[in-house]
């Protein structure tokens, strides 16, 4: 078993309305905040033990489905093996 | 400056639709997944110089506006300094 850690995360120069939002937000209660950026992170649990042939299925997950390549770029980690 | 990353995760138990959902959309399209958990990070740049200080202040942040206690657990760990 695997645990792939997959960090999709927006382009430099591509908007980020979340952390944009969210800073607005902290800065609304009082934080004093220089820049906020938003990341989505998957944990995703395999069944196979090789961890180098997971972090491929991971990055094949983030190709065909998880990350839009015009604005995101990803990552791929073992977490756990 | 100090660059904050801060990670908002649903407390065991709790309803994950996103994370059921890709897991749903990965297996239709071939692959075979065990579970995924969707988690959200928020990079958050402070001028704060300290980290302990600016950990502190990421902790208030969670517990005023990032997460909700009911569901969420969070942890805030320095990125940069």
């Amino acid at each position: 078993m695997t645990v792939l850690e997959i960090r999709i995360e927006l382009k430099k120069g591509v908007a980020d309305p979340e952390g944009e939002n969210t800073k607005k937000a902290l800065e609304l209660l009082g934080f004093e905040v220089k820049s906020v950026k938003s990341i989505k992170v998957f944990d995703i649990e395999l069944d196979e033990e090789n961890p180098d042939k997971a972090v491929e299925i991971g990055k094949e997950m983030c190709r065909k489905l998880l990350a839009n390549p015009v604005i995101h770029k990803y990552s791929v980690e073992v977490k756990r093996e």
